[in-house]
């Protein structure tokens, strides 16, 4: 053992103790008759001090020598600080070094290893074995290995095994698209890696497993958006012989005891809100309600005037921004191009003030009297002082425009609090989603959704109203977790995948398995999974994921640090009998 | 909810209560006017009972339709049984069925679903989803959950935290064969699958994590013996500012706490053993020390006659199997076929009955006298009705056939206990190993591992006497966990790659970011990885571990139930930028 103690362990009552610390020096201060330096490892930092009077010259002039990072070992005597410091836990207390061994030199580093560090996220991300020694990414990776043990802990009390299902699956063409991994063993064949676990927790529940978990990682080779990791990592459950009210009171009960155990909050029971309403008052499936602006539909009372552009829209739609009453012009004008911009891709924006006399003010007072501007306050519930921001246009770009604004709103005025949590259920989402470009219904969530057993007919007349039993449990504008009940019956996933375009062919090919597994008596069964790095992400009150993954990839896919993913010999090419495509 | 209780839990104490249980129809037993079906999920079995006098006609014949593995619900009150059933714990009660409801019905199943199957391997394998419904495939499940949850727990108490590191990484040429996975975002290139978390772990040391676990899916491309899978898991470990004794004690008592935990069993401090000791007494790297038949090298008190066989022999060594001195002259002619079959490789056996008089008889009585034979007994250890094994030969083939004699003679004379656990540390294995095939060294355990400080300087003059400090943790004559102190220098590691064939260019390629990491400050660490499958298996009492994966794999790597890996698409090998190798 190199050390009696960690760095982050002596106090007041340690003086006169000898101790031995090994760590990386932090830094040092040098002021000729005496030394002193900061020695850190995982734990904390304790301050070392070398000093003309009671330290040799010898060991004086090693101390001189250490290089911020070098790691050392030393040995001495607790002793009382003089000037203490309240600010660490070790701050009362400093050890007088009598012997100093320099276990490894180092080279300046890229960066400082400090709280706040100089380097750019690139720099960080190729050594990022020296951004780990930062206490804000060590903290995170180690919340998140408490997040981990909290919910291995529930599940397991709560009667659920965890189950690991294997990474070398087939691949299916559903969904995203499939890394895939070469069998040497099997000429011209491939394996996937998988987009989660979802046949296989089917088939643990068709094997009698009754409640199934994983903390599992999955991969998706997708063109990445910011934030998104090709490799991640999900909470994946199953239950058997539940309905969907079941599976929310039991992860509504996880995530309530994360909350509490992780950040010491207590809360009640979740809201639930059907997708319909969430998409009718947030415009949104992940609606942020630590925060109001509820939208006001306005088609009602704005239809029987001469402004064609409202007249003409399908939706008119408003929120009231508390207290931006008081923006200037120039500051309306921003927020207007701000709507404009593509990423929004809003044709214009009509205004109301609401004065504090009581009285509006808007951008088409030619078209709207003060009776007129009063009902739209009263449907978007614009109190004095408020800003009353409208949108029109086709429904559901004008809902996604003006739940962009909304955020946006509330970002700039600080509602969107880090240490608030303010958790969701979205249910009752459509069943099916009609995709523009294949022109044909795609499955919203998966192919194995059940759809509500009551509107099984609708699919033949209104396949884009049939609702499904799935549901999203939203935490502060964030899908965090999403599931459904699944279909147990044969004849009904065979429709499924009928409607879904597959030939029975296809479907046999793929998930054939599945199909026959539930000839052999399926339980009903349904699940959620838990996007894990995103959960970890906001219970320590941040909004990107990166920190919170030890090795992240860049947005090409690329792990700088080790520069993969490579090249390979032609041997290995060769061996596993596939080929670089030249042909282009 | 579809139940009100579980299969496993009415008591007499619930008697008269009304109940709902929902689950599989295991069997069913029809006398006519009464029919008993025994339910079952995975908490127990409940009998059900439906009878002329008690049940509606109705009731009565939809429960004579149910076949075996149906999905039922039913209703009805818990009663006292006639009978009792002292062997299941619900055996006092019965259901008396007031309402019955097909959840699902269920094709016959390919195999019986009963503790003793009639379902062979490959059958249960493409069923699996029906095999994990047998009590002993799913206790087996069950029970790795548990010794997961339980490493876990112990090694977050003592400060571990763990990490995920990346499945998307890079190949390299050393070691086993990766699996890999062609990038379609950086064409040309390709990802690796791990073989393990090696370096990863390395660098989470040199970032201050200090003590990592992870219990972590790995992959090999290697051609499959039996009871080996491409993909497998690790509990992965490592630790900062330690040496050899540090991390033996750790795991040491990671271990002792999973037999007290798991098995009920305590065990003091395990015995330590070294390499060559291993090798010498046991012909094995992981000696099975549960019962004796240690070695004895036989060539001092055989050289000085005239059998020359024994003469011309590097190494003359025995065994004395207890109590096999009354083997007929056919038994231990088969004994002699067995060690010569090509599995083992002996060209011959000598052997020697210790006689109950005292007395020896050999098979080699023409050469040696009693007096010669008495010795040889002393250097085995052979009592009274002991016989004594001999072979001679080459020295490492002749231990490795002895060792294969000594576990086969353990085996048939049932001192393989299932229930009895003896733990063993085998360390200071050799750095380098040679192979005979590309005539060079290669790193034994990896090339990472730091050769003994005092011995470096015999790497240039004995390269194969140098020891490392390397350590395997051996359960019963399995290698549980092997790990060693790293080298944490890059002189040090680029002096090892220069011993292990690597031009400089090669290894800079390859693991260029650990040497880079190497020079901004690595602490001394060292680690250890379980092969977690193979310890849940011992643990269970079994030697082999497909049982206690949920969803093996075949000895060619397949997943004969889903039937992975499979073709792939051309679009999607063109997209991948790959095309399949028909140049042969």
């Amino acid at each position: 053992m190199y050390r009696t103690h960690s760095c982050g362990e002596l106090r007041a009552s340690h003086i006169n103790s000898e101790v031995t610390l090994a760590g990386w020096v932090q830094k040092s201060r040098d002021k000729g008759f005496m030394i002193w330096v900061d020695l850190r490892d995982r734990y904390g930092i304790t301050q070392l001090i070398f000093d003309e009077e009671r330290t040799s010259l010898d060991l004086l002039e090693s101390a001189r020598k250490l290089g911020r990072e070098f790691v050392i070992q030393v040995t001495g005597t607790v002793i009382e600080r003089q000037s203490k410091n309240p600010n660490i836990p070790t701050g009362d207390v400093e050890v007088l070094v009598k012997k100093l061994t320099v276990l490894n030199e180092a080279k300046l580093p890229p960066f400082t290893i400090e709280d706040e560090t100089d380097g750019g996220e690139d720099l960080r991300m190729k050594y990022r074995y020296l951004d780990i020694r930062r206490n804000p990414v060590k903290e995170k990776l180690l919340f998140r290995h408490k997040v981990a043990m909290e919910v291995r802990k529930y599940l397991s009390d709560q009667g659920f095994a965890e189950v690991e299902t294997p990474y070398l699956i087939k691949s299916t063409p559903e969904g995203a698209r499939d890394f895939v991994v070469p069998s040497r063993m099997n000429e011209g064949q491939f394996y996937a890696l998988p987009q989660s676990p979802q046949t296989f927790k089917q088939l643990l529940m068709v094997g009698g497993m009754d409640k199934y978990f994983q903390i599992v990682k999955c991969f998706r080779d997708e063109d990445l958006r910011a934030d998104r990791q090709p490799e991640f990592t999900q909470i994946d459950c199953e239950m058997a012989f539940v309905d969907q009210e079941d599976i929310l009171n039991t992860f509504e009960g996880l995530t309530r005891h994360l909350l509490k155990e992780l950040k010491g909050i207590e809360i009640g029971e979740f809201p639930r809100m059907q997708y319909d309403d969430a998409m009718r008052l947030y415009g949104n499936d992940k609606p942020d309600i630590r925060f109001g602006m509820q939208f006001g539909e306005l088609n009602e009372v704005t239809k029987h005037r001469d402004f064609n552009v409202f007249n003409n829209a399908e939706l008119v739609v408003g929120i009231a921004v508390p207290g931006a009453a008081s923006f200037t012009r120039k500051e309306i004008d921003q927020l207007i191009d701000w709507v404009k911009r593509p990423q929004v891709g809003a044709l214009g924006m009509v205004y109301v003030k609401c004065n504090e006399d009581g009285s509006f003010k808007s951008s088409v007072d030619k078209f709207y009297d003060q009776e007129d501007l009063a009902k739209w306050a009263e449907k978007t519930g614009a109190k004095v002082g408020d800003l009353i921001c409208i949108l029109s246009g086709q429904t559901d770009k004008t809902r996604t425009q003006l739940s962009a604004l909304r955020m946006e709103m509330a970002e700039r005025l600080g509602l969107r609090k880090s240490d608030e949590f303010a958790p969701l259920w979205v249910v009752d989402f459509p069943l099916l989603e009609w995709d523009e470009e294949t022109e044909r219904y795609h499955a919203m969530h998966h192919p194995f959704t059940s759809p509500k057993p009551e509107q099984i007919s609708l699919l033949e007349t209104e396949p884009g109203k049939v609702k499904a039993n799935a549901y999203d449990l939203v935490l502060n504008g964030n899908e965090i977790g999403g599931g459904s009940i699944r279909i147990h019956d044969k004849k009904v996933q065979a429709m499924m995948f009928d409607y879904l375009g597959f030939t029975p062919q296809e479907a046999k090919e793929q998930f054939g398995f599945l199909m026959d597994a539930f000839e052999y008596g399926a339980p009903p069964h349904g699940g959620i999974a838990f996007g894990f790095d995103r959960l970890v992400a906001i219970l320590g009150g941040q909004e990107t994921i990166r920190d919170y993954i030890a090795f992240p990839k860049n947005n090409s896919g690329r792990d700088v640090m080790i520069d993969a993913p490579s090249k390979l010999d032609d041997e290995q090419l060769k061996e596993l009998n596939i080929g670089l495509d030249i042909s282009k």
